[in-house]
């Protein structure tokens, strides 16, 4: 049989006919936005460990695994061999297996906060089970959340995620801006927004709704933001907060469990009541999770008298995705974080130097294995700090462009690395010397919004 | 490396023992509802082609697929083959990929309807997509739903899911009921509830939102409502109306896809503007994927210059999922589908003599590949003829327990089938001698309910 990628094999087309081929059947040419570029994607047809290789046949270190979901880079031989055992005893079934009692056991003794779990499909599918069940919980309706923070595609999860300077508002009060046309009024209004990161203006924005807010809803090192960790200040006030006001605090660790062994959230002393995660937990397979406190996980429990929040899922925790994130989990132990952390600070010691050998405005902030390039002079500290003009996201593309194709460097489109425990120190001297080269490439540039950002009166 | 299912093969415990583990780490001890059941859930170790077996060695014939998703039963070895080629050129990356583009072109070549196409995760992400699609194309804020019918989790899509008597109100303005403890009031007021397959109030009830609904889900089977195919005059009046109201009318195929060749919108002559669908294109792997009219479907291209829908997912279209699906749905060709529906037939045939041989008051209804048992005289024909009281689902329970304990068969939860290809005439003769006796296991028990029912009038 001809299978899809065979005959992609057979065919080598240059990424422009392929995109005019998929645009013909594919609303934009592409499932996700992510991948989307002028004046096409990029094509992958194959990868192992750090390296990608494309449909030309070059290959390329990958410093952005999947938007950070594979945590030991790709084809690990150990998550393959687990799942193509699993392959041969089916893939789904209208039954439970044991394998998802493994994996909750695992993880929820990794995790203390962890008392019970929920195994989902995404991302967007955790964040919004989540949401649901710190409403049934509570029985409240409202939410509030980080301004510029991505917590996937659900309505109010996604609220004010692009807000940008001619829409956001005052920051005493920032707007609930749609990302989606139509969104109804009704989610927007069930929607608080705060500043992260600024507790004096979230707090005084949570008092106005207190009383009806189910969850305040926290990424503790929030990627769209700008990648820098929730502040220990801040963490504990709307800890404080919610016990005050009979609110649950919710993380969303999809992006971020890999900051620690047990998550970014074990930087901080308060632990939170639900926590969403994902990404890195599927080795590799589609995979979301919400789990927390007992006491709150009750509402989706169905022997329960009045069952509070019933949900289900044709493909939640399927074997393969729990079988997989088993053998994935299991390999990054403490030893295997620890490991990729101390070369993401490696990394950015020598990223720090490139600056400064190159002379340019940039700063870099992330935590753990998670690392992000910003075209500004000192780090940003709030979303509307590392908020980019579009002559800065210009820069940055060019600059991406620059490392992809002339360095084979594959990095997040915000310029961002999410290290797989595949990368060695060898593939971050690469990076180092790269970027430094990046820097000179596009200094003629950056030298030029900087000249212009000086001129008015910097916003 | 120890994995989760070689500890389960090598300690074989009791469902009990097992789910009590189960119970200390995952709320409910189930990730999904639909395989709870009390004492325990059943427990499975490993299926290959139409046969499951549990921990304790015992096979089944598996009429259930796993919620309908798999069209070629467990295992199949050219989707493994073609999965663990995938495997080892990894699962997902930072980039488009090829697999996508040919199995959207496969898709959309099959199904007139599909212009375009985008792929996402699980069938609640697809009816999300295709709801939030439908919103920004025409700038309205309601959705118009069916009582009765599933369309997966998301708050809008799950209104009045599960509504019964004591809830459901007139029937010419049927309530929009919550599912989730604190939905929003605002979600509820902005889905329109109609009565499935009753096109006079059918009209009436959309008449009076004329202007705001953005579009008319229907499921052309809907299983929960009653497994019964949408009539030609009720799918031709929501056409007409939404083509009078500026409203697109969008189908829910996520389980029926497999009903014909081009899906049961196939045995319709109007097209939905939007389609959902899932289970069976994922081969066995989580997905989902909205699709149709070109128009419509550009509010989430980011070609746009105003993108309308920005969307995205980490794992949407990733390669094994597109490998499998391609695979899958390449052998469920026009024979294969002509196949299985026959075997329904036959099925459904053999059945209804069951019925008249044990004289139990049941009756059979369904479409294609899938048929439903309902312990009622005549097939229902509406959600609220379909509906089954307490006492009615015991039963059921009962003739599902019978069947798989003492038949070594098992169903989905409401007594439905949903075929696979490895079905052969044998299983289905196993399936009508295991009814006929399960009828006459549970026809003590249907008598006391039918005089019972009988003594006051029969609402």
């Amino acid at each position: 049989m001809e299978t899809p990628s065979s005959r992609s094999d057979k065919e080598k087309r240059s990424g422009d006919r392929i995109y005019k081929e998929a645009c013909d059947v594919i609303a934009g040419g592409v499932s996700r936005n992510t991948v989307f570029r002028r004046p096409h994607p990029y094509y992958a047809a194959s990868a192992s460990g750090c390296y990608v290789t494309d449909i030309e046949g070059v290959s390329r270190i990958d410093f952005a695994n999947n938007m950070a979901s594979l945590i030991h880079g790709h084809a690990h031989p150990e998550i393959n061999k687990a799942v193509t055992e699993q392959l041969q005893r089916g893939t789904a079934y209208t039954m439970a297996t044991t394998p998802e009692i493994a994996f909750a056991q695992l993880l929820n003794k990794r995790i203390p906060s962890f008392e019970k779990i929920r195994f989902v499909n995404s991302g967007t599918e955790a964040v919004m089970t989540l949401i649901k069940a710190a409403r049934a919980y509570t029985g409240r309706e409202k939410i509030a959340k980080a301004e510029g923070a991505y917590h996937g595609s659900y309505d109010y999860a996604e609220v004010s995620q692009t807000s940008n300077p001619s829409n956001w508002g005052d920051p005493d009060q920032p707007n609930s801006v749609p990302v989606a046309n139509a969104t109804p009024q009704s989610v927007l209004d069930n929607v608080v927004v705060y500043p992260y990161n600024d507790l004096e203006r979230t707090l005084a924005i949570l008092d106005n709704h207190a009383g009806d807010i189910a969850c305040v809803l926290v990424d503790p090192v929030p990627h769209r933001v700008g990648l820098f960790p929730g502040t220990q200040k801040f963490i504990a006030g709307l800890y404080d907060w919610t016990r005050e006001n009979g609110a649950l605090l919710a993380f969303d660790e999809v992006v971020t469990l890999r900051v620690n062994y047990g998550g970014a959230q074990a930087d901080y002393p308060d632990k939170p009541d639900l926590t969403a995660t994902g990404k890195i937990i599927g080795g590799g397979f589609p995979v979301g999770a919400v789990a927390g406190r007992s006491d709150v996980m009750r509402v989706l429990d169905p022997r329960e008298s009045r069952l509070l929040f019933p949900h289900s899922g044709t493909f939640s925790a399927n074997p393969v995705t729990m079988t997989a994130g088993y053998a994935a989990m299991s390999l990054f132990d403490e030893k295997a974080v620890e490991r990729i952390n101390d070369l993401a600070g490696m990394a950015v010691g020598q990223i720090n130097e490139a600056v400064s050998v190159a002379d340019v405005p940039v700063s870099v902030t992330g935590a753990g294995s998670m690392f992000r390039i910003h075209l500004k002079e000192s780090s940003p500290e709030s979303y509307r700090e590392a908020y980019q003009p579009a002559e800065e996201t210009a820069l940055i593309k060019e600059l991406l462009d620059y490392l992809y194709m002339q360095e084979q460097i594959m990095m997040i489109n915000t310029c961002t690395c999410m290290l797989s425990t595949a990368i060695t120190e060898d593939e971050i001297v690469r990076l180092s010397e790269a970027m430094l080269n990046g820097f000179r490439h596009i200094k003629p540039g950056l030298d030029k919004l900087h000249d212009k950002q000086a001129a008015p009166k910097h916003a």
